[in-house]
């Protein structure tokens, strides 16, 4: 037996979250009914497990099959079978133990909002457009508070007995030009929702609701309640995951 | 009266094209329903009747109504009917006489070819993704000699009295990464199915099935069976529209 690693992307618009689940379109089934045809019964695990709506264009997946599987014929193979909504980068051969999910020790999401009045039809699908002017510097100042390690338990769905303690490695907003502002956060990992509650706390500061100086505040609060909901899951992109 | 102009653009995706026609859904129709319910019956003059799947980033209509229409009211009220596949980036009043269509003085198209083995999610719906390797230099040398005035019937589908003479200002091939090769090209007018009869002509070249050199052979022909068919539309944008 030998383990394999693929390196894939996807747009997420149709698909019910990356997670298999029973009577909906999911990345995760969609990908291991394709592999099946190949390998025969495998089970994937998942660097990032996106929520419904969220795309990806780094996502690593990671499986144990018979030694000698043609890893060019398998990258094709399922490019031909999940165009045009997933696409496959690389398929490869990694040491034994290799897991996309435990291995892991950094992932990288980004977050576009187009904050003007006109819609951009080519970026409907995978930014948040949102027409009330936004104050960018007061959103840079608020993202400089959320990296460190902290406990994100405002920023996140309960899991009941899971630590909510993250490293923010980085966090910063950028202006891409035509009003569309870029957000990147880097973390060893992240709890459910974390990222899309950072993107709604950053955006009330822009809006002038919060004061970016309350960032830290509300970290300490952990809780729920003391952030600003979830931005809508369609802006949000994992892009990278880094291993050893 | 006064002559108001709109700039806009769209995901060509979802519309049987441009022109109105029974029964399918158009952008034409579309626009002209959602400008109907700000300013009664208008008919639309449009700079570029854009084939079904084709999209726009700069495309331009003109209509005549009743002075003393509020053009960011009409702007956002567009914007707020036709998100988010159409999108509206100004709304003003021009100068009697002024056509969106008579007074263009030029056209210009832009095509994307994704010219490597894996998809890209996030393209497939305007780029032809082609996966055999193409000869790019080739191609490039193929859109030079398609520069000039010329008649290009071998180009256009036939219509009845019209002449197919045009006068090509620019057409150029350029290389933007990971795979995806940028036609552009922009000439007075252009003929039904030019631009795509174009971009399958030179992706002919880049296989390397059709000889650069043979392409003025190929116009001087001014026969339809002497080119290479049309391109598929999704790759296809109008990107701007120039007026004096």
């Amino acid at each position: 037996m030998a383990t394999f690693r693929i390196d894939f992307g996807y747009d997420g618009s149709g698909f019910h979250g990356y997670a298999r689940q029973e009577g909906v379109r999911t990345v995760q089934a969609d990908l291991e009914d394709a592999l099946f045809r190949l390998t025969g019964p495998v089970d994937t695990e998942v660097a990032g497990r996106t929520d419904k709506g969220v795309h990806a264009t780094g996502q690593v997946v990671s499986f144990v099959a018979e030694v000698g599987l043609d890893v060019d014929r398998v990258r094709r193979s399922l490019n031909r079978q999940l165009a045009p909504e997933i696409a496959v980068s690389s398929v490869r051969v990694v040491p034994n133990g290799f897991s996309a999910r435990f291995s892991a020790i950094a992932r990288a999401y980004r977050y576009f909002v187009l904050n003007r009045e006109a819609p951009d039809p080519f970026l409907a699908r995978t930014s948040w457009h949102y027409e009330t002017p936004l104050d960018a510097g007061a959103m840079a100042q608020a993202a400089l508070h959320l990296v460190g390690e902290h406990d994100f338990s405002s920023f996140c769905r309960k899991a009941r007995g899971r630590s909510m303690v993250r490293l923010v490695r980085h966090a910063e907003w950028s202006d891409a030009g035509d009003g569309l502002l870029v957000f990147d956060v880097e973390a060893g990992s992240f709890c459910h929702q974390m990222v899309r509650s950072f993107v709604a706390l950053c955006v009330e500061v822009g809006r002038g609701r919060v004061d970016a100086d309350d960032v830290p505040g509300i970290i300490a609060a952990r809780d729920r309640h003391a952030a600003k909901g979830a931005a809508p899951p369609h802006g949000l992109t994992l892009v990278r995951v880094d291993y050893p």
